[in-house]
């Protein structure tokens, strides 16, 4: 049987049923690049029946190419007694217009004639007919069998009867789904087997759930019993206690398993892409994440740390490196010296890595990584990091002082918070005063304010995302919070960071790299 | 094979080894209280060797009964080529003073050649005569194998003589630990019912990693191939990513495989333990933690709420009562009226679905949600709102003002920004002022002590989790925020919302909620 495993992400569809998540449409935009990026097959993308929101976002996506994605749009099979053609939900699933499709079916009894009140015949003409009318419209059709492991324990003959009308339909893949989440990896991987045997020529995929802390072990069971299409979220969430998390499964597969599913190349890509879409999706990304949390590869007790020098494997289950992350010792550790190179090759190319500043530059990350400076979603205060450290920086301007009032109830009836800024270029100091709706958004136009004067070309810049993310629990209202803020002038656009107990200040450092990077921009 | 297995919880130990877990003596206190609490069977509550202060732990420790627990000293086989009386390491062990020491030794040939550098016989004398030492002191001694699944795969003859030498030496429990976490359940499986084939006089024990992601189904696969005794965390804490979760393991032992672990009674609590533990740890529970999660029986979609209210096992895996947890049914556009009218019955049993007021809280719950407000996540601000709708509602107190002030560079040197805050409590006024890192930070202190004096159970409380949202990207620094604040009392545990463009007055609407919740829970 092949080696080679498909991946099926549906961050944007079962991961939205997660509790606490919310997408913009820029988001998802985001989510799909990054995931296309990392070179995953299959992106469901939406449920365009139940949220016509995301027949908008499918119809922005159209505009952009994926370099390897295949967009999915997810639905249900046809209402009971009608055609198809006659169902709205089913034609909000072509209008989607993406080349493939998954429609969920029943593979329950009980579901059957207790949830959606049908006849068990009616049911599987359903799961044939809606398959079928995909199939005419050239659609790639993944089956996805819902509650197929339950309904196989309560009549095994049904759930097989389910799946055979999908297949008589046409269908492409037929995915069995462990819908509640309370079925054991072997029994997961037992019902598979027989699915694979008795289907032979249509691939079986696995999609599976966390309610009993095992969707990982679920899903690498179906795949060694023959599954070989993985359905998952990249970072694991979904409704109740998530779905398998891809950037689990997907090394699991491919270092443990010898699967082939991304490659060597792409996976090294892997951490980089998870962080990113915990950062969209202003998640913080557990550290203890398997394969690409920040502490995966640490080691914080002396004899592992003793161990792990003398011998990788002695306490290192894989290369970290092939995934992308880094091992650390006690608190931190940055990427390697050979990514680093690359990214100060951009600004300097004549740096090789014997040159000191790399060593120099590996330890201010590790003092910054230890304030809680994350650069993976902020390259560009990354970059500035590294002029400074090249002395290829300039200082544009200088604060001089701020200060910020905020009151309620209001004074002037409009604005809550007013701020006041000085600043000095060259030799020259200029005072300017904003009012806005909050503290930051004052400070924001004051020091832009402040800035024009001198710097025309600040005009055509503006903020397109401002993202708070408070670092540790534990102290909360007195918490770090790291800002990342997201600027564009039309043309370019660029990221940066600011870290801080004090989101006011948090954000000035923020707002000041991305005012510095896109004077840098403009080389004035 | 007898269906008992034991617990061995080693949050003190093994989970101390996590990034950013600290511990105060007075938390390890409360935590082994708690798992004592629960029924726990062993609980491992330090190394005294590599840190003395464990030592003084142990020593409080004895002062307090435990009811059920027994406690358990960690430490290493004695040095190579001297006695176990002479090894300090093995006498701090005996200081400790607990019926119950787990033992270290190497199984793994590569760590005694290249590690520890000694010869493969001295090794094994090594692991015999300390466990003899500590049986000739009346202790139950628990053999951790260290490393004995990587062992087993590189020599598996040296890693049953180090099982040997422990037997010899009289080891009540081999506990076969999957050190650097990368073995896969069903290798687990075969090697631990070689072990407990070939030592079939001595209990076998379980300790699993999670750095595959599979160390609750690891730990199973060990526990149906005859391993009776598991070794994790409560709630997952541990080195990289982690040890097997015991609050994922034991329901799972025993409402799915039938396993006697805790009884029925005591799994009532485990939902309620593993809160007060992430509570004392700082740490916050993820809500996806499977059973014990706030969202681990928690339903979005409107399907799914239909289905789990027609047939509660159509969408639900176990009966979330059985670990004392609850279903719950998030707020979201798609939830209807059914859903709404549980919500308020809890407020108001008299109400019915025909009440105009369920009407008018539909109403009331689209213009927040247009607001930008979202209550799945923040359920108590949701019950403010329906006992402000149904006249339940008292107002506890009343803004006059609030001015913040925020400043760069700091004129007293240590915090950035200071709030006055004047409220109304009846007819008495208080004013009072606080400074904090960031306005936030400042405001809350100064908002909770003007109330402390009038609401004295105000002092339990303290806030949990502080999360910041921005809603739209477009308008950026001047978008909407969403803040979400978790508070607890250390007993109860409650999630409040507030939205505006500017984050203080969002923060403060929260913080409010925050409060008039506590107040209502406590009757005042």
């Amino acid at each position: 049987m092949s080696k080679k495993v498909y991946t099926f992400d549906s961050t944007l569809r079962d991961g939205m049923q997660g509790e606490g998540i919310a997408f913009s449409v820029e988001d998802k935009l985001n989510i799909v690049r990054a995931l296309d990026g990392l070179g995953i097959d299959y992106i469901e993308a939406g449920n365009p029946a139940s949220n016509p929101k995301d027949l908008e976002f499918f119809r922005r996506l159209k505009g952009e190419k994926q370099q390897h994605a295949q967009l999915c749009a997810f639905g249900s099979t046809r209402r009971k007694n009608i055609l198809p053609e006659e169902d709205s939900n089913v034609k909000s699933l072509l209008e989607a217009d993406t080349p493939a499709v998954s429609i969920f079916g029943k593979c329950w009894d009980l579901h059957v004639e207790k949830v959606i009140n049908t006849t068990l015949e009616e049911n599987l003409s359903m799961i044939e007919s809606t398959v079928a009318y995909m199939k005419r419209h050239d659609k790639y059709v993944v089956f996805d069998a819902e509650h197929f492991f339950d309904g196989f324990k309560a009549n095994p003959e049904y759930a097989f009867l389910a799946l055979a009308a999908a297949v008589r339909g046409g269908a492409d893949v037929l995915c069995l789904c462990d819908t509640n989440g309370g079925t054991f990896p072997t029994d997961i991987g037992d019902v598979t087997q027989k699915a694979v045997c008795e289907f032979p020529g249509v691939q079986v995929g696995i999609h599976c759930h966390n309610d009993t802390g095992m969707a990982v072990a679920q899903t690498m069971f179906a795949v060694e019993a023959g599954a070989r299409q993985v359905q998952g979220t990249f970072i694991g969430f979904g409704e109740r206690c998530g779905n398998a998390n891809l950037s689990t499964v997907i090394p699991n597969l491919e270092l443990k398993r010898g699967y082939e599913v991304l490659g060597e190349e792409n996976l090294k890509n892997l951490t980089e892409t998870a962080r990113r879409i915990a950062d969209i999706s202003n998640i913080w990304l557990p550290s203890s994440s398997p394969y690409v949390g920040s502490s995966a590869f640490a080691h914080k007790g002396g004899m592992h740390i003793d161990g792990v020098k003398k011998i990788r494997e002695s306490f290192e289950h894989v290369d970290p490196q092939k995934v992308g992350n880094n091992r650390r010792f006690l608190m931190s550790e940055v990427s390697g010296k050979a990514t680093l190179i690359k990214k100060i090759q951009r600004v300097d190319p004549a740096v090789t890595v014997k040159d000191p500043v790399v060593g120099e530059l590996v330890d201010r990350l590790k003092q910054l990584e230890f304030e809680g400076y994350q650069f993976e979603a902020a390259e560009q205060s990354f970059e500035l990091v590294i002029r400074r450290l090249l002395g290829k920086y300039k200082q544009y301007f200088a604060l001089e002082y701020f200060k910020i009032i905020g009151e309620q109830p209001l004074t002037n009836q409009e604005y809550p918070s007013s701020a006041i800024i000085k600043v000095k270029v060259g030799e020259e100091s200029r005072i300017t005063g904003a009012e806005g709706d909050g503290p930051v958004h004052a400070l924001d136009l004051a020091l832009r304010n402040a800035l024009k004067g001198f710097y025309p070309s600040l005009e055509d810049m503006r903020l397109a995302d401002y993202k708070v993310r408070v670092l540790e629990s534990s102290a909360t209202t007195a918490a770090k919070v790291r800002v990342l803020i997201e600027s564009t002038d039309g043309k370019h656009t660029w990221n940066t960071v600011g870290v801080s107990t004090d989101i006011i200040e948090a954000s000035f450092l923020a707002l000041t790299d991305s005012i510095e990077y896109k004077l840098t921009l403009d080389k004035v």
